[in-house]
């Protein structure tokens, strides 16, 4: 196990009716707030109407933005700079999943710096404060409710790109599963992909001695994998959402990553995809992760053999781990097959046209992923195995 | 799954040499600090001098207070509290167990209340402040280093009791495995057991729908009894102890418990035990959680034959669910007495003479637990099962 430092602030409000709170939560650090939101799916369900008389009867102004679109957009970030600027805005609600969780992080970030946003996406500028932020979740996927992270798309140039600081954990995360009533089977699955690969960007480690944390891996993915299957199949199941929920939060709020080196080359690939083509993050994921597993479980077979054998429940044949490996990751392509996700860039109508393009921009900043280290040669490989 | 509301503060700083970072953690909270340990064993270990280094080289004023015991009294708290009121202390610094950390937080609770400490063990009062903790670890067990529970006895009467509060959660814990290398094997197999009992007032529930919690208690589990075997086997394994040292945190640090009630009659019976008769926590533990097992697994027998499956591999007939359930249990046992702990009251000397009286102090203020509701007639049936 590596040495390591764990802390996550953010307070979860989880269950029924908890986003009637959200007023009161937020009274704690300030008066003035920003609600944030996509399109018009809050205010089709109802829940624009029940944040709205919870912020009303808590007294706070309120200053709206919506707008939000799937790999949220530098251009809305830096409007919502603006808006708080001009307006002295103390904390920024988000109501969304990832993409709207991830455009606040950003505008918090943007508020107290002088500098261009885009910045701190380029390694330019140094992080000092940010404005308080707060969540309702409706997607479990992205698991940003509880992370360090915010991934942002700069439309020019059409380049996705992630940072990461403390100063972005939100403070509040509230979560109710009857919020995602209203998602459309698609995209249960898609945030299904998206919490698994979460996951396997730590399981898939070359960092010795994390029995625990290894466990604790398999035990969410498992988990995952059972209650996806029940959740895509039968509308409107409070128990299934709710333990896809809450491992939306658990897989990405670093407590499975703790005393090990992660990889993330897997998600750069999904990011590509979604700055060209656009295409769903849970859905990129589900095609690139088995094609990156593909490429390099040579480099580890004995923990591919482990994902098969504990996660796929797949006799463990010590004589011939290579077998063991690959039935892994085809019991993995099996399962995002059941729930209508593609496993193939072909079923996403990816061409091969550009796999040196988004190669080159993946790897821009240097090699990517610590399982194996990923340079342009071998990402292009990647994009052909997935083809 | 339940409602609930999650939220832990605690930083853990975690490996090899952070205990000379504790300096420099305490700086973040004041200048005069009192440092709060056991016995003698971090003076032979050097652990002290390394700390009273680190706190000299911040410029930190050391007040101390040594001379902590196993299942700590009432009596050095209050001495405690009276060294924090007279020199203006603003941190307590512990290092050791459980036994060191709750004194502290105990201390910690007192200092700004005017009535009597036990006040807040008898419901008499409401905690409204408490000075801020630290730790540094040396003995994966209690998880106290990142829980709101304190545990204290009072010498008047023998009363063993506990207290918890958001309040008490340390600032920060630190966590080196290097530092248990001195520890005698019998204390580390009770750590384990004191691990594992953390662990199973949460799993063994009643609620229902509670899947991804229960997959991640059971790989806690199988990790802790893998890796105690291996640390009671070979002396100073850093690997092994590491991967106890986690567990004992996240067993406790309430994340395991999200979304279910809890029982914790259990612990109520082994208190019983260390006041009365000085019996180490995790040995009472060992032998008290079989016993509460066999008179209780009838009212959910379900949830004792998944344990049996899927913590012990025992193969699943559902035709004979008790078979299965007993079987788990006798694991259990059987995984206790490998690792060198008692298994019954007789290996404690522990005679029957006070059944009535343990069971009696057990239920106090009413039945106590909640997988079933125990009354004193059950106590004393449960302390039989033990014998």
């Amino acid at each position: 196990m590596e040495n390591f430092i764990f802390k996550n602030e953010t307070k979860i409000i989880f269950g029924k009716g908890t986003e009637n709170t959200v007023g009161k939560e937020i009274l704690k650090y300030g008066k003035k707030v920003m609600f944030h939101y996509g399109g018009g799916s809050i205010k089709k369900s109802g829940l624009y109407e029940k944040i709205m008389k919870s912020l009303n009867e808590s007294g706070l102004t309120v200053f709206e933005l919506g707008g939000v679109k799937p790999n949220p957009l530098l251009g809305l970030v830096r409007e919502g700079i603006k808006i708080c600027r001009e307006n002295d805005i103390d904390f920024i609600l988000s109501a969304g999943g990832g993409s709207v969780i991830d455009s606040a992080k950003t505008i918090a970030m943007g508020v107290n710096y002088e500098g261009d946003i885009w910045d701190f996406f380029e390694g330019r500028a140094k992080l000092e404060s940010a404005i308080p932020t707060g969540v309702i979740l409706t997607i479990p996927a992205a698991g940003s409710e509880s992370s360090v992270v915010t991934v942002i798309t700069n439309e020019e140039g059409l380049i996705k790109r992630g940072f990461h600081s403390s100063m972005l954990l939100p403070k509040f995360a509230i979560l109710n599963p009857e919020l995602t009533f209203t998602l459309p089977v698609f995209q249960i699955a898609c945030g299904a992909a998206d919490i698994l690969a979460h996951t396997f960007e730590r399981y898939f480690t070359q960092s010795k001695n994390v029995d625990l944390t290894d466990r604790m891996c398999e035990g969410l993915m498992k988990s995952v994998i059972f209650n996806s299957k029940i959740a895509i199949n039968s509308k409107d199941n409070y128990d299934a959402m709710a333990e896809l929920m809450w491992a939306s939060t658990i897989a990405h709020n670093g407590i499975l990553g703790t005393g090990r080196t992660e990889d993330w080359a897997s998600h750069k690939f999904g990011h590509e995809l979604s700055a060209l083509y656009g295409i769903t993050h849970g859905a990129s994921l589900a095609v690139m992760f088995p094609a990156w597993m593909k490429y390099v479980y040579k480099y580890n077979i004995e923990r591919f053999a482990q994902f098969a054998v504990r996660v796929f429940n797949i006799d463990a044949d010590f004589n011939d781990k290579e077998r063991l490996a690959l039935a892994g990751i085809k019991e993995l392509e099996n399962f995002f097959k059941e729930i209508g996700l593609p496993t193939t860039l072909k079923e996403l109508s990816v061409p091969s046209d550009n796999f040196e393009l988004m190669a080159s921009k993946a790897v821009v900043r240097g090699t990517i992923g610590n399982f194996v280290k990923i340079n342009k040669e071998d990402a292009v490989k990647i994009f052909e195995l997935a083809k």
